[in-house]
């Protein structure tokens, strides 16, 4: 069967199982702390990133990009997830660029180094200076992403799509982690209830990343 | 008609102009100083960064990613340039990130900076230390691409594809810039001297860019 090696605290791991479960498409996950370059692990993806996708055929996709891509690609009779004509497709692809290139450096990544991957490089405490630098990256970004949803009800198109899965993603790991600041942005906060409704959501509520515990928000789907 | 914003010392400008020219769609070269940010470019892409083509019909195209996939969606008689299978496409968007977002910021962008851009912010003088680090990554990173060009003709599959313009987008940067290390890559000049001599190429040759002198072997096909 189809594998994929993640990590609940990854945001581009959520993304492939919510591509994957919306397309309806099986899998095996597999937990893989990456930071422990595993030599067999290293051996599917030089790079030690993740997620790693394994198909029964033996071909691996790794990296968000091609992941995305290869999956809409492949699966063309599941559901479409970058549709509805070329000046859709090109915002979906723009969000995407953007949650990968600036909102994952600026606000994803320094979180996660400083809650949680600290401890595991040994490398002492969080620093507040830096988890303020990032929240308040957050709040420029989550105002960013409100003006789009005060012109439609997804993210890049009248249609859901890998953009709202993505920055979805994203946001339900730094609600894990106690970050996400809802009472200040209700449109976001109205477009996450109806993404953590739906079935391909489920499982990420139910994760468990071993020393953190998420708010009592975090799994509740009337928050 | 088609107009590319774009500029001589901008990869990711030179890789838009080699996909237009290898797919033979007609454009016209407006030149962008994008860190004056004029406001009517800045209305045409919030981000301030180049490429951004605008097309007849006036829908506006910007970053890589959804660029080089428009391109590919929108065009699709004429030249693919992500062909192959599954497994190849995987290959090629899995170079295009690489290039995009270590590539980019590891080499290119340092060396832009040092010996470029400085001087129109009025930051002063190329950091030596700063240099040898982007020429060291540079090596390490041309290494990396032996590797694939050992197995086969193209970076990632028998066709020519995106991947290698956009290899061969910074290269020729650099090279423009003075800092390729040619003699020490055999593999790599033989690959770049094929691209080179395509005419979708001979444009960025002819490129000048105010207050530097590219070196004689630049522009020569026999280098």
């Amino acid at each position: 069967m189809r594998q994929l090696y993640h990590l609940p605290i990854c945001p581009h791991s959520r993304l492939a199982r919510l591509v994957l479960a919306e397309k309806n498409l099986d899998f095996k996950l597999i937990t893989e702390k990456y930071w422990q370059e595993r030599p067999d692990f290293i051996a599917l993806n030089p790079a030690g990133t993740l997620p790693v996708l394994v198909e029964s055929s033996g071909l691996v996709v790794s990296e968000v990009y091609p992941l995305i891509e290869y999956l809409e690609e492949t699966y063309p009779s599941h559901t479409k997830l970058i549709t509805g004509g070329p000046a859709v497709h090109v915002e979906v692809r723009k969000i995407i660029a953007w949650l990968r290139e600036k909102f994952n450096q600026e606000v994803t990544q320094i979180l996660l180094y400083e809650r949680v991957l600290k401890r595991f490089y040994r490398e002492g405490w969080a620093d507040s200076k830096e988890l303020r630098r990032a929240t308040t990256n957050l709040n420029h970004h989550l105002t960013y992403f409100t003006y789009f949803l005060q012109e439609r009800d997804w993210l890049a198109s009248p249609y859901l799509s890998v953009a709202d899965l993505y920055l979805a993603a994203h946001l339900s790991l730094i609600d894990f982690l106690g970050y996400m600041p809802w009472g200040k942005f209700q449109l976001i906060k109205n477009w996450y209830a109806c993404i953590k409704s739906r079935p391909s959501f489920r499982p990420l509520l139910a994760d468990h990343f071993s020393g953190i515990t998420p708010p009592t928000n975090y799994s509740n789907l009337d928050f």
